[in-house]
């Protein structure tokens, strides 16, 4: 499992790994000025597109990556999605955002997420999306069986 | 609470009321290009942006349009959002959402939203948003000592 | 050329049909909350969004719809795309748009585009966008050639 | 001119500056899976956002970032914008965005971008924007006789 965490402070695409705490994978990112809206905030539908960037970030950090997800033809559909907004983003300003994994049983998984400002760590949102999995013809995969080393990957990712 | 229903099947923006069950306001909305994603299907996160016009149109033919609410200075800010995905969207499909407020109190408000393919009557989704009431200076808003007017319109078309 | 003005008044997805001028099909839209920017106006990136909604109903009222492209095996990548912004639009206002084939010669098309204030007419916008046609593999077709009835529809309606 | 390439190879937001040549300052960005569309790749509309995206840090880096423009209470609207699209990027992929500013006169300025894959360098498209500067009450400012020291950091980064 502490694998990952040897590339933390490490870069990828845009973004970095900062590791505030033991096993956590971070995911960090600017607010856009397109993503404001009138009442000088970030619009909240854009936090639902700022999980899914974390969550991508987040499996390919442990061995999860897309380009493994698909050579191996798995999707992984969202079955769900819910945020709630305590503090407002502005624009320009950093967030954190934590994604972890909630559950897994090899048929379902649930990610939660907390956004938290870069700067002072206050807390700005938090959110949780569900998810299977499945084949390029939409038929449910069971993990354990087709792809075991993927399951243990997750599973071991379970938040305790 | 009858007021509206007069205006069922009139046009107001880009959207039509109809009004399939007593009771029901409806948003119709096609699915742009540029809302779909590489699995072919509208992107999850636009369901959110959905809800809100949906919910900007309800409140407006209830008689709480956004002119109403800024000439009163009042704001709505999002508390919460969450939706609920059981069948794709894809591109030009037309689809119903049918908001309702499913609580009122004067402080808060939760509204549920259903999404509907508008051929077929096949439920896409399913989500609510939960909203509080504040002024300019985002302090909170009573409404039924402030805005009594408001106040019985909202309270009168709490879903039973 | 004439038969698909006796369509104008129409309602046909989300938008209007309205005919100011002979031999002008309008697209019709109103502005969302969630494109306004932090200025209080329409994000300037939405308008190429708009374009492209304008462009599909445009097509289809002319006779070369999505399903009638994707059925005949045709795809139309966006070469360039402009927008000049005279005016801001706000909140809620809505739009007329009207698309027009400047250039069509079977191998490539440029529409232009005048974006103007539903109630007053003052022009808010104007744009370009150039197209190719190409098949599933993305070779070029050739319009007069291989479909040339879509050729002859086009053909007729660039603009004099 | 040169004090801003110190800076290079730094962090800042999301972002990293990378000097492949000279007097270049480049923002890099990764493609995310929500600007996909149904033809598996990136969203000609999107090109706009990250054209703002790349203005802004470049801004930045020359010492003209939003804070500063706030405080001066400078704004910038956007006149016009344009792109040209040479090759598909892809989710995932990476782009190197490379600003330039090709006219500067005190009062209307057009930046020039460059976008390329990150691993091969092939262009992916280029295009160019223009803007103006109004105060609060967007009112037009003359550059060179209220903010000299900014007229003169602009002047300076003219392309060649």
């Amino acid at each position: 499992m502490d694998n990952f965490l040897t590339e933390a402070g490490g870069i990828m695409g845009n973004s970095l790994i900062e590791n505030r705490e033991f096993n956590e994978i971070c995911y960090k990112r600017q607010a856009h000025y397109y993503e404001t809206d009138r009442m000088d905030v970030i619009h909240h539908s854009n936090y639902i597109r700022w999980f899914e960037e974390a969550r991508i970030y987040y499996l390919e950090q442990i061995g999860f990556g897309y380009d493994k997800m698909e050579s191996l033809g798995i999707l992984s559909p969202v079955l769900s999605v819910s945020c709630e907004y305590k503090s407002s983003v502005r624009f320009h300003e950093e967030v954190l955002i934590y994604p972890k994994i909630e559950f897994f049983n090899g048929i379902k998984m649930a990610i939660s997420y907390v956004v938290k400002d870069a700067r002072t760590g206050k807390v700005r949102a938090t959110g949780e999306s569900k998810h299977c999995f499945v084949d390029s013809k939409f038929k449910p995969i069971r993990m354990k069986k087709d792809f075991n080393e993927i399951y243990t990957i997750l599973s071991n990712c379970v938040a305790e």
